[in-house]
């Protein structure tokens, strides 16, 4: 496996393209499209939220029956959430502009939004929009590199990543991006991510590997603890690798799940250090836990606390409120015998907690540890081998000026 | 029922001290004493957090164990919560000089602390702070007043309250004080109260008024979603109204049940309002819920929302972000049927939601509305019949940097 230049476009057979729609923002790209050459099996993860917007319901719909799908439309700026049947019914009207314009069918279009809540889209500007994507695409990377850019709201970086593998005598790639940044939170992650792969797999084993896969990386990631109505995450492969279709879990399999972990895990760690106002990437290691719940569990906790999150952001070795926030995960564990570490990469590790209580520790290099662009902490709890990772950011004065100040 | 001045010695038989002995503070009291006249029956609810401070292992024993409670020792500054067996043996020191100093047994003497979580308390100054504390007992309602000072940690205001009631052919009285006012959070809210009552009331009736109570007050509040290692809810009752020992839950039980709630609900709403950083009150009332627990969860997720919170800090009507807390609150509900109206005592109410879409309200007299010291969200399900409410604050510059500036 080999990390390669750009996200999206990267895999044979998939095209970008990037507009100005002028949907809510001015003088930049908010709306993209992906298309490929060849229609698509798709897999799809979407958010848990009992309020599910209009494009996720759409999409949801299509991801289970098994539909092929040929290209996706997104748009930033308006969620498209919490508006009723005319909300549904621009889905459908844009549905049926790129189907017209692709010459495709209506069904074979996935939606994605992203934005303010409650208000309805510009239905006129999003098929203008259409239009122009459709005359725009192209397979370069850096078609992948500005529709990365055109979906973001709040985050201040775009987000790609690809990688090539080798299996069932191939070799395939696989490419991805996403936007965060506020509204993340497991189950599923605040955040629309897109996959694309030219590896042939079948629909069964497309699904099962992003499903297992997101366990691990989307839903232990979080940035403000509320879990959004627009969350989707979709994978689109088309095959056009050359491999024969790919129907057993073998060591080709292995190959493929090791592939989208690498992507999936990039994207999920960016949105967490690009998380709204965030300065610093928090990586939180449980270890020697008795399962993986127990493991997940605690870590998601830590990650979540606002009260670690502000710590984090004032450099501050204030351990006792990671111990709190461990003891209110729902699950049990030993408090008395946890070891508790904090680490940096350029400091090392340092030992804050030994068997539950304080070590004599040096709060200076505490807080150098503390002032890195990551910081990790790791915690024993000394009953077991299971272990689980989560990344979360700090909870910082520019979070509050995001979302106080501006309707996002 | 009627309001009173004071708060802990309000009731017949209580006496209060308070004293500054340099636990962390400086230049402020941060130890107080409550002491009655005659043993207490006492009724306690505990932090759900699994790691529990020392003196919240001490009380629930006793409590648990029925033994007659004296008085309580409280101190401010450090939590001796992660402390280990020296934390452990602290606690029994200072109930060995509490019971020396006031004549009356170690098992008698209850205890509280708030501040730090892992360091030990300077145990030489505990000890001498309750030699000052004995000598300073007083009835008066300033003492008890200045008790209530004494317990603040990050609060603004102290908080206490007293009334009257008549009941079983007495007057009696209940009144208590209270401290946040960060890490609060439901099961049970991170803080510390104390009520009093000369009310005589059975042990058994005691606690269950109180732990019916809870569910309906102190456990519908949030500050931060951060449940505490210290949370402690203590009610002593020393029957020195006069009235004969209540037994059973007839109309003087209501009677006692309502002054309770009184005193508990002013104290949570109290605790909510001073929230860290906080600028203003929340309150949420789900309306036309299935059963109690639906729209309690409702409730809190609302009002634990940081992105909801920062929206009514921004006086932002942006009522998406109370549908999407509603549908990761983990009840089911009908988004297509919520109606939702916000509300402030000068300007009344404005609906900004019906059949869960936008109505064509006024941005401007929302932003009004949103800029009141209270104000209220009221959301109808249209499903059943039960309510519930739950009281937050908003989500400010200030809490970041009480949080990220200093260690608490």
């Amino acid at each position: 496996m080999e990390q390669i230049q750009g996200g999206i476009t990267a895999a044979k057979g998939f095209l970008a393209a990037h507009t100005a729609a002028g949907i809510k923002y001015q003088d930049r790209a908010d709306m993209a499209m992906i298309f490929s050459r060849q229609p698509c099996r798709v897999a799809g993860v979407f958010t848990s939220n009992v309020v599910k917007a209009a494009p996720v319901v759409w999409d949801k719909e299509r991801v289970e029956t098994g539909k092929e799908i040929h290209a996706v439309v997104i748009n930033a700026g308006i969620a498209n959430a919490c508006t009723g049947k005319e909300g549904m019914n621009y889905c459908k009207k844009t549905a049926q502009k790129a189907a017209k314009t692709l010459s495709i069918s209506e069904d074979s279009v996935l939606l994605a939004s992203t934005g303010v809540i409650g208000k309805q889209l510009p239905i006129e500007r999003i098929t203008a929009g259409i239009d122009k994507l459709t005359e725009g695409l192209s397979c370069e990377l850096s078609a992948g590199t500005q529709a990365a850019k055109a979906i973001m709201t709040t985050d201040t970086k775009h987000k790609e990543i690809a990688v090539t593998f080798e299996a069932c005598g191939v070799t395939a790639t696989i490419g991805g991006m996403c936007k965060g940044s506020g509204m993340i939170h497991p189950n599923m992650c605040t955040m629309l991510a897109f996959l694309t792969t030219d590896f042939n797999i079948s629909k069964e084993l497309l699904q099962k590997a992003l499903k297992e896969d997101v366990k691990e990386t989307f839903n232990m990631i979080s940035v403000d603890g509320d879990t959004s109505t627009n969350d989707t995450l979709l994978l689109l492969s088309n095959g056009m690798a050359g491999n024969e279709e790919l129907t057993k879990e073998d060591a080709q399999y292995d190959s493929f799940k090791l592939a989208l972990h690498t992507v999936t895990e990039f994207l999920a760690k960016s949105m967490a250090a690009d998380g709204e106002g965030a300065t610093k990437l928090l990586e939180v290691r449980i270890l020697g836990a008795e399962d993986k719940n127990q493991a997940a569990m605690l870590a998601k906790s830590i990650i979540s606390s606002n009260l670690v999150k502000t710590a984090v952001y004032g450099n501050d070795a204030n351990w006792g409120r990671i111990l709190c926030a461990m003891g209110y995960a729902g699950v049990n564990f030993i408090p008395e015998q946890i070891d508790l570490w904090i680490e940096s990469e350029g400091d090392g590790q340092l030992q804050l907690v030994k068997d539950g209580t304080a070590t004599d520790y040096s709060e200076k290099l505490a807080t150098k540890i503390l002032s890195a662009e990551q910081v990790n902490v790791i915690v024993d709890l000394k009953i077991g081998y299971e272990t689980a990772t989560a990344w979360g950011c700090d909870l910082t004065h520019d979070y509050i000026k995001i979302n106080a100040d501006y309707r996002s």
